[in-house]
């Protein structure tokens, strides 16, 4: 018999049930690949009467989580139970009685990721968070171990599934904002307030675990500019759609001369880039490298299954450590001084849609406020909505968001005009 | 200064060049991540006089392999030559002397990976070749870490640059098989004799590797059903396109109650599967996991400076492992009894073009013989050629390899059909 490698979890919702499952249903490998019986021997649940089916499974259920937490024979405390304030508590409790830790929870990695990192350093501990960005995707190992030999220019990702479905819902099915709400709501996508969804924070979080390692850089939450896909609506995906592009809404985090800049937005990708093809709910994240060039790895974003592999594979992780006597390690390494780009070396082709008074002289207007912010035309749409008005799309050349932010302001400034919709463009 | 991890090259082509330069360049984060300063002392060449102007780099040139394999300061050697005879003997030197090795040499680890990976374990040693499969992709180190806590279901691969560069330019450009093979050679991605990549052999290695990583199980590159791209034509990739398919070369590796079969071919792949979305000199590797469900890892599966990421992604690790002093631990320690599945077990769709005399009954006489043999129709096409005879085209549903055979023998024997291209069909 294989030596036993006590696990504890915290939170019994799907993630935490998916874990369990993993554990006993591919045991064979994983006692194969750890040298190590890994077992659940306690759970936190909130409710226990509701859980009593489960008195069977070989583990105990407790209401207290020092139960798991002061457990000696614990040796891995598995946080799968959400929430920012309560969790950080028990992830501290965890990581001070020298119990390693894997958590899902990317609000709070991405708010207390450095703390938590650092005090699981301190007490000699394996802190992992895999399954905190993009699911099932092992992106985070990937960038530290598989691509620490290269320098990472950029990270695009489609980090939020919800939002994703709902583009995909809007572009193939032609169904309204409103409409790609509700399906996503009923089909448990989304939750009933779904405001960290549509308003981009949760892609936001997720783009700040991801800089963290990929540049090694901390960025605040608040630095991140950070738009939703709240209100898109079919006409901007139809005339992105003309002109050649998708809408997604994607995270980018780009390093320029030793500086970070990142941000959340609906953006227009080309058809033909790798990202475009991302559909449904499911997530990829898109690594431009030095040396190695373009790599995507796509998978499923959410999801019982997928998130609990990934908890999973940290576990494994966490049990070879163990065995080599080498747990307590930093998984990151990389850290440089965090510098955000100044908005003047920020670069990007954006898309405007306006509406304007159809009268002479003010399409001259408007292509002499977009002149004198130095932003150039690379593809200009117009088209009549009544008598009196009219639909004019620009695509405009690389401009700064200095640049940019001057003709939206010379833009909102004439009466005659009004600026509808603005998204970045990424380049094919 | 920190301690110095010193490396031996051997073979100095464009992957040994890009090893040296990513870890000059990179230096700075290499040294960060590992606390090492990794550096190149010899490098073995075939001609010391081509290579004269690389003397004053800091590293020694030699065309004594002892030199490099002898040298007692040097604990990593990087294959980088090629071959399968010497790099396997100057490899097996290197372990004996307790040197650990990193290859990119798929041909070489295809054939003799298990022998090399036992020796590295008797001597206590690293052996890694991440670069030996999909060039940039850290497809192996994905596998074997971030995937274990999964089962595996199936591996589909894009392995081979030169043939998806050829397959994209005739598909989009509409080249003719020769053109496109021509422009692969003038660009330096096909060489001068290309029976290796379009006869799929290329392929048929690296989706030995996979399958060892993958399922734990060592297949024979002989049992490997291959075939290749040789003599495809534009008609095929026309009518595929017709009815909403890409034509890819493309690795499949099954799991089949603990069993596995592995093919390489030309395949007809939906239009929205996400590998149909791969152009040009990339690669891709889709893997179908019973918890994750599917994810796909793309990217550049050759050139200089992406194969030499991986290769220095690799020295990381071990540089990595020899800080913590866990030198010598396998890499995969899955392992499960190879079996093949047998031919009625594994089951796909197929596409059939065959040109048929027009007369009547000849069209019975085929639904006869598929129909015999089990092999029931999703899809017909049929147009004329001439007078005489027509161009049939037939998707299949789901049958059995032997199913397939029975029906292609029933084809043959008929004197009034003959069947030009059979290639399985990927479900959506």
């Amino acid at each position: 018999m294989k030596a036993k490698l006590q696990v504890g979890v915290l939170g019994f919702g799907t993630v935490g049930s998916g874990v369990i499952r993993i554990l006993k249903e591919h045991q064979e490998k994983i006692s194969q690949v750890t040298g190590y019986d890994i077992t659940v021997k306690k759970v936190l649940v909130r409710d226990l009467e509701k859980n009593r089916r489960y008195e069977a499974e070989g583990f105990t259920l407790t209401t207290d989580p020092t139960d798991v937490l002061d457990d000696p024979e614990i040796a891995v405390v598995v946080e799968v139970m959400g929430s920012i304030t309560t969790a950080r508590n028990y992830i501290l409790h965890a990581l001070k009685a020298g119990k390693s830790v894997v958590t899902a929870n990317k609000d709070l990695i991405a708010i207390h990721g450095d703390e938590l990192v650092a005090v699981a350093q301190e007490n000699h501990c394996d802190l992992f968070y895999e399954a905190s960005v993009a699911g099932g995707i092992p992106i985070l190992r990937t960038i530290v171990n598989s691509l620490a030999a290269d320098r990472i220019k950029k990270v695009l990702g489609i980090v939020n599934g919800t939002t994703n479905y709902m583009l995909t819902q809007m572009t193939t099915s032609s169904k309204s904002y409103e409409e790609a709400l509700k399906e996503a709501q009923d089909l448990g996508f989304a939750e009933s307030d779904p405001t960290s969804d549509v308003d981009g924070i949760d892609a936001a979080r997720k783009m700040v675990i991801l800089t963290r390692l990929a540049f090694g850089m901390n960025v605040n939450l608040d630095d991140v500019k950070t738009k939703g896909i709240r209100g898109i609506s079919q006409k901007d995906i139809a005339i992105a759609s003309q002109l050649g592009y998708k809408v997604k809404l994607v995270g980018q985090a780009e390093e320029i001369d030793n500086t970070v800049d990142v941000a959340v937005g609906p953006v227009l990708l080309p058809a033909a880039h790798p990202l475009s093809g991302v559909n449904d709910e499911n997530n990829a994240v898109f690594v431009t490298g030095a040396a190695v060039g373009e790599t995507m790895f796509y998978g499923p974003g959410a999801g019982e299954m997928p998130t609990a592999t990934s908890v999973v594979s940290d576990l494994i992780t966490v049990a070879k450590n163990t065995k080599l006597g080498t747990i307590g390690n930093v998984f990151n390494r990389f850290v440089h001084e965090t510098k955000y780009t100044p908005a003047d070396k920020v670069f990007s082709k954006y898309y405007f849609r306006m509406q304007m008074n159809d009268k002479t002289g003010t399409f001259l207007k408007l292509t002499k406020i977009f002149a004198d912010a130095g932003v150039s035309f690379d593809k200009i749409l117009q088209e009549p909505n009544d008598k009196h008005t009219a639909t004019v799309v620009i695509v405009s050349h690389a401009a700064s968001r200095n640049q940019i932010e001057e003709a939206v302001d010379g833009v909102n400034k004439e009466p005659e005009m009004r600026l509808i919709t603005q998204y970045a463009v990424v380049e094919g």
